[in-house]
């Protein structure tokens, strides 16, 4: 069995935190020069462990083992959203550096084939999974074109002051693989409210994501009397309200829903705003939830435009499927829990969206969550017991010599 | 009795609505190149009308007659709020102007002194009132020192680039004025709906202003259960809504309410709001029902705050103090109206702010509305019958020739 060294684990994790650390977390958004300089440098850790490596025309950077095959690919995004913490993605990515260089020290395993990757801009600076959809061949040249990050720059210009425009984008060969490994902490408090250490991912859920425009009439906040009004930011509230009292009875037990953003115009404080603007979500990983939420969601809007009198336009701008993992890695994955720490596992779907849900489409993927430190993620305070680190790279470490072996 | 010329009136208007012109209306901001250029502009006008004439530190346009007075302040301010319309401000600046114009046109008139005024930033893009408040000596060096445009821009930074930051600020010497009278749009419907088109302003509305802050805790909006959740979005939702169900039982007859502010952090679609910050003003003319409104907002935000679990902080950043106009400067322009228009006149209090208020901390002021089409304002589609505009001129300069004369 593959023994990972939890020391070597946890330097190499803080060494990747060095990269554009910001508090106690990281502020490192795709190809930004801190998140450029962390990938150059995981290359030369590729490298170290006997891998050849190198970097894509999308930034994901691929470690390759020397073995014919057939290779576990285990990995996770090395760049950060603003100012959030080290592990998310980071810590996916060196686990597989680890395991690679565990297998590397495995007289057992020294023959099976772990290639290492770090996906870029999961977090969606640009384009949500652009570096795991790039390598599954779902992304295209139009939408690289029309991308531009949250701060305006175009993904074209980011790529080539990255240095990145002149590389070629790195296409999957599913002959290659036997499959995709990923772990992840889990970013929500239901490991470590129930007391488990280890989460194996049973499904990821889908987003369904819809931006809803109301209008109503912009006019002077101290002359317009109140009958006549209609004030599109109250409408909104009147909207998010009935969600609210309503959203509850259309959900399934673990669906989750989110108003992220309301922006109202003008938005001063003597004018009554015109127009508001909201980004709306909700996630669940069964079909018929989702429809069932979209339709009341439908239902509301047409509810709240008609109390308000605001005319309200709804556009669903995103609406994903639900991915379930690969029984057998399940299976895998259980067994090495099972022996590393019985009792100490659960079986649970993610409620947020990973790499592992793109490569899923086209190689059996698998997940492992480790509990993150009071639920909190996307936050620089986010964090993991070191423990809970190393079991977790030990546990998939496991899994995958269960997987590799088997075949 | 003065006559006013109502083809030189609208040529005028019509003139300085070419200043920044967007679409039907203008957008003028204080001290912007085109700002600058209308109120270089009035100063030739002024001139060309027999008066001195001279722009002061803070950007007001002062034109004063020959005549030693007392003379009548007449004026109103000359920007514009962002993309908004030709009027606001701007008609009771070419008032003044043409009703200067009309005395020295007139035998009866001739040696009354009308002293024509453009004051600046009523709109706030600095500083609310700003010119009449550095002209009533009620603006200190470090107000403008620490102001910064919505844009960010200091005060002090466009002051230097509009080329006032050397000439001195003009303050006033109430000897000079028998008292101010602004003629203003009246930003509201309740002059259509009724069929009237005078309005005798009673009083000004003072406008108390609030920011809200809501803290929550920002964190995962897919993997953070919604039992879990301290959404500082969601608990401004449930604040507004507990204010749009209790102010009116709070409120007087004629008392507004407004959120015209809601920010949401971080804003992203997949991040439930750590913090919501919201602005909030009400409106009224009885100090006794603004009073009675901050007690019920407080409680209201302690409501919210004991539902929602998060920590609301609500500060007053404006509380004004209700102006009621010179009782004989109403009965003037009611005479005045009585005999221009019988039975097409109201008498009613103002709504918004104007620079009336502020000058009539000093000396006695009144005001005078026409009306405006379908209620707009603070929208570049504002606009009034041009009979109505003629109309209100002759009123105005009908009421200040009737005080002079009665002095």
């Amino acid at each position: 069995m593959p023994r990972i060294n939890g020391e070597r684990l946890i330097q190499r994790l803080r060494k990747l935190a060095t990269f554009g650390a910001y508090e106690t977390g990281v502020h490192r958004p795709t190809y930004s020069p801190q998140d450029m300089e962390s990938r150059r440098w995981l290359v030369d850790q590729y490298e170290s462990v006997g891998l050849s490596a190198h970097i894509d025309g999308a930034g994901n950077v691929f470690g390759r083992s020397p073995r014919p095959g057939p290779a576990m690919l285990i990995g996770s995004h090395s760049e950060s959203q603003n100012h959030a913490g080290w592990l998310d993605g980071a810590m996916g990515v060196i686990y597989g550096l680890e395991i690679a260089h565990a297998f590397s020290e495995s007289e057992a395993c020294r023959n099976m084939a772990i290639d290492p990757v770090a996906w870029s801009d999961e977090e969606a600076h640009f384009v949500p999974f652009l570096g795991s959809r790039s390598f599954v061949g779902d992304l295209g040249q139009a939408e690289i074109d029309a991308a531009r990050s949250r701060t305006g720059q175009s993904l074209s210009e980011a790529l080539r002051e990255a240095g990145l425009d002149k590389l070629p984008r790195e296409t999957i060969r599913p002959e290659r693989y036997a499959g995709y490994l990923e772990a992840h902490i889990e970013q929500g408090d239901s490991l470590e409210a129930t007391g488990k250490r280890l989460g194996i991912v049973t499904s990821i859920v889908a987003i369904w994501q819809y931006r809803i425009t109301i209008d109503g009439v912009q006019n002077h906040a101290g002359t317009t009397r109140m009958a006549i009004r209609k004030d599109a930011g109250m409408a909104a509230v009147r909207l998010a309200s009935l969600i609210d009292a309503n959203f509850p009875k259309a959900a399934g037990t673990r669906s989750v829903w989110t108003m992220g953003r309301l922006d109202l115009e003008p938005g001063a404080p003597s004018i009554i705003p015109g127009r508001a603007t909201m980004l709306f979500q909700f996630r669940d990983d069964e079909d018929a939830t989702l429809l069932r939420l979209e339709e009341t969601l439908h239902g509301l809007v047409r509810e709240a435009s008609q109390m308000t009198g605001c005319e309200m336009k709804m556009e669903r701008i995103a609406a994903g499927q639900p991915l379930h993992m690969e029984a057998s890695f399940q299976e895998a994955l259980l067994a090495a829990a099972r022996e590393h720490c019985p009792d100490g596992y659960v079986r649970m779907p993610s409620g947020a969206s990973h790499d592992a849900q793109i490569l899923g489409r086209t190689i059996p993927a698998g997940m492992l969550f480790v509990p993150s430190i009071g639920g909190i993620s996307h936050h620089w305070t986010e964090d993991t017991d070191e423990a809970d680190l190393i079991l977790g790279c030990q546990v998939l470490a496991d899994a995958a010599e269960r997987i590799l072996a088997s075949r």
